[in-house]
């Protein structure tokens, strides 16, 4: 079973989890080595069992029955469901969690080389569906207080397989990325009485240097200080706190600028690796008035090196005013 | 020029330099693509004129007069030295603080191919003499109050360049990872009346689990909750803020016992991509009580993905306490 544990000086949260050690992607191995051509999400006995049509968010079918998207359990999990949840000191210094959570893996496509810029809407629809069904499900275990959404595409973006995927990550803490966001949003909207993405959107839209894309129902800009070079936020129009409250207009509007966006990046910079991530409301605060959900995506061009793991400051070396324009330059069909 | 620009609602500092984007490895390059032979530490007319002896750490020599580092400026600099200092804020959300700092290069050894895990001590101590020389340097001028200094080796941990060197990075604020540990480290003093490093080392000293290396003057453990596999901490024995009050004696420990790591990693981990980090007190806080420095090592084996980048929760496969056992099996000369 995996610990989470937490560092004394940072006050990082990390999770100690030998069982992902015999992932395909061997720690060692040579940058160029062969891998294996086995695919899981091909060919393994889970992705060949047929679907369970009632279990709650296992698949997404066509009109012919067919699946369309399916979640798995991760063979390799960070944390795994267990009964008990309990923190411990250790040494006076140390403190250490059990690993308790949930890991899974939603594959996106039966198609092994399908992208976010070459699926159908129809099938980016039943992703972002599935997202939302499981919101529902992980919220109702007492033990999880958040679940991190988020798809790895390209070695150099950390992902071992190429078959389209996303993962979802159950833990019993809030992460301290997102606790952090929470608390700016509350500080801002006690000081001002208004959420600090919405007056970010009027602001981006005012002065359109960051826009990239924009319809009836959301709107995608670079971030005023990106950490990396193309950095996005898709931010939904309608303020609200949680992605599970989204409606079906909003999927389909959500789909088509997704899959818009994925195409550019591809004409652009050549199926770039990147990582996206959903940002909502931990699962136990619901109705939270201050809190904006949104997309962060950030493609993995350049590496952080010494001076962003040691210092937590970003050297990024295209303005986001520079990057902006040279994406909307890119029409696509 | 560079800006220093503040995201909103993570508070990250991002540094925005587009000069940086000239350099050698492009963006969208392929990963396979043919890289140029060309190595500016080993051709470029800024290593070929003559070191002035008396400038300030400009140099390291050998007892025949020729050098073995050389401080260069970065040809691609994120930041660089300006006259004024000034913060804005822009459409009431937006902080922006201009590019003000120094980016400089030292280069480690006139030798292309050497690592520190092939270098002669009396070279690594030279490179430890550089660095004690630097902040002393820094701290003369009022609009710096931190040096990060760094080590990036390898292409996975964002090294551009293969010659041996460090990277230096001064800058007008104190850089957040250290800023969090300052605080620790302060809260834990004033509740203990102790060091929590001194406290550490104490505990990893008895437990003996995650030590890999101990000489008279330093002491080297894998953290309790490394963010990376095989993540490496050296701490000096003896309590000190400031790198720049190391003592001879002290250097050459140090480079004894980097000298013997990086040997080590090197059988067990094949060259491993790594970078290292000095962690130290603000320039503008002589004689600092609470603190204690020391050298973080990361290997980059493994790439953070969307889950590291979204929630700041590491997942590290590699137990440190499994780590350390496979790293105290290597023996070397």
């Amino acid at each position: 079973m995996s610990e989470i544990r937490k560092d004394p000086l940072s006050n990082t949260w990390v999770i100690i989890a030998p069982e992902r050690s015999a992932r395909p992607r061997t720690l060692a191995a040579k940058p160029d080595e062969e891998k294996s051509k086995f695919c899981p999400f091909c060919e393994s006995d889970e992705i060949k069992k047929p679907v369970e049509k009632f279990a709650i968010c296992a698949a997404e079918f066509d009109k012919k029955g067919h699946w369309l998207t399916r979640i798995l359990p991760n063979k390799f999990p960070a944390l795994t469901p267990e009964p008990l949840l309990c923190q411990k000191e250790i040494d006076g210094v140390y403190h250490l969690l059990e690993g308790v959570g949930g890991h899974e893996i939603l594959v996106e496509s039966p198609v092994h080389e399908e992208t976010l810029a070459t699926m159908p809407l129809k099938q980016i629809e039943a992703i972002l569906r599935n997202y939302q069904c499981k919101y529902g499900y992980w919220r109702n275990d007492p033990r999880i207080s958040y679940l991190s959404i988020f798809k790895n595409h390209g070695k150099q973006a950390g992902a071992s397989l190429k078959h389209p995927h996303s993962q979802l990550v159950a833990t019993p803490l809030v992460p301290p990325r997102v606790a952090s966001e929470l608390e700016e949003a509350k500080e801002y909207y006690e000081l001002n009485n208004r959420c600090i993405i919405c007056d970010t959107v009027e602001i981006e839209k005012k002065s359109k240097k960051r826009i990239v894309a924009e319809n009836d129902n959301f709107v995608a800009y670079m971030p005023f200080a990106p950490r990396f070079p193309y950095e996005t936020l898709i931010v939904p129009k309608r303020h609200s706190a949680t992605y599970e409250e989204i409606k079906k207009g909003e999927v389909e509007g959500l789909a088509k600028m997704i899959s818009n966006l994925f195409k550019r990046y591809d004409k652009l910079l050549f199926d770039p690796p990147f990582n996206y991530i959903l940002h909502v409301a931990p699962l136990r605060t619901p109705g939270l008035l201050y809190f904006h959900w949104h997309i962060e995506v950030i493609l993995r061009l350049s590496q952080p090196a010494g001076f962003e793991w040691g210092s937590g400051v970003y050297i990024n070396s295209v303005a986001p005013e520079e990057a902006a324009k040279q994406l909307n330059k890119i029409k696509v069909k």
